[in-house]
């Protein structure tokens, strides 16, 4: 089976994943551009948009890294969309366009339930209105032996390490400063989740640090 | 005139200084000895308490220049020493011993008056109860041209980042997790206040990260 992992999930030197005002135009909020940007700059990522250039090196395999042997991704309601509440219809499918960058299953946490979203390119949004245990149960079963990549945001990735349900977080630290917004570690005493840092490479742009679940 | 400076304070990746529990067996509370880690293996510091040995390199280079050009220091009373509430008696002259490390005036905030003390080598703790700017007043007229630093803790350097009275935070994060404690980051909205990232160096045990107040 593979692992349940965080990877190359960005936040800035005070903790923030994003700032506040996360809304269409603000898909990271306001003032937190920056913790990203590490991501947008590499070849990966420039690759994945279809555009020529990008970085090579320690940010771009990290980028690369984060994308392979996954065999289904979760997610929060405001990772997929700015709608908050009950979805108004059905036209939203993502920030992504009709092919998604995920090309597995994704499950997605809401509160409202919605039918499942098949996109191009093997992408499918399911709607999980019962509870991040249920979500990755059902991400097992459809990932086998691959891994199952906790997306985000921040409140997400905090619910499962509350649950001790996350093996490995590869976090990229932005050297950037945000002040407000959603803090990954809010609450979230990793040490005595059982969880330690066991690396930490510079990148160009990013810090990427690992930390893993000790077994007890 | 030098300019108001915090340098070389350590940081874990979620935001502690030191962990929760500081006594006398636990100067950075309990799990946060990781914390200053960087700091205790370079060469500077071993040449500091006459040790053979120690790293060079980055974390070295920064450990160093925290040291030069400083004029007056000011720090927390919790800095100082692991006694809280009234002196009981004036035995406790710092964790350091005789010779302290400083050999300038050393301004200890507090709520509890006390004479001041000579060490040996020029350091003299004087204890300041009417506040940070009168702190930073009496600092700067014995710093004359030369720089003062704020040593910390967490709390005294949040008052001074609050107050906008600090020209430049440098921070050492280091790579672990301490999950409680004193938290830097807690309710300080850097960008709000004027202060950006504007350098990020990755030493062998921490990543130097420098962030400036931006001219308004």
């Amino acid at each position: 089976m593979g692992k349940v992992r965080v990877s190359a999930f960005s936040v800035s030197l005070d903790g923030f994943a994003a700032g506040p005002g996360q809304d269409l135009q603000h898909p990271f909020g306001v003032g937190a551009d920056a913790v990203p940007a590490w991501l947008r700059q590499t070849k990966m990522f420039h690759d994945m948009i279809g555009q020529p250039g990008g970085t090579t090196g320690i940010d771009d395999d990290v980028a690369r890294s984060s994308m392979e042997n996954i065999g289904a991704w979760i997610m929060g309601r405001n990772m997929f969309g700015p709608i908050r509440g009950p979805w108004p219809d059905e036209s939203w499918k993502g920030w992504w366009g009709p092919n998604p960058p995920y090309h597995v299953p994704v499950f997605v946490l809401t509160h409202h339930a919605r039918p499942p979203i098949e996109m191009e390119g093997g992408t499918v949004f399911h709607f999980v209105t019962d509870g991040i245990e249920s979500a990755l149960a059902r991400a097992k079963q459809v990932a086998g032996a691959r891994d199952i990549r906790i997306g985000g945001g921040a409140s997400v990735i905090r619910q499962y390490l509350q649950a001790r349900l996350i093996d490995e977080v590869r976090l990229a630290v932005a050297p950037v400063f945000v002040g407000a917004g959603e803090n990954l570690f809010s609450g979230l005493n990793l040490p005595d989740l059982g969880y330690a840092c066991v690396e930490s490479t510079a990148g160009a742009n990013a810090t990427h640090v690992r930390a893993v679940r000790q077994s007890s």
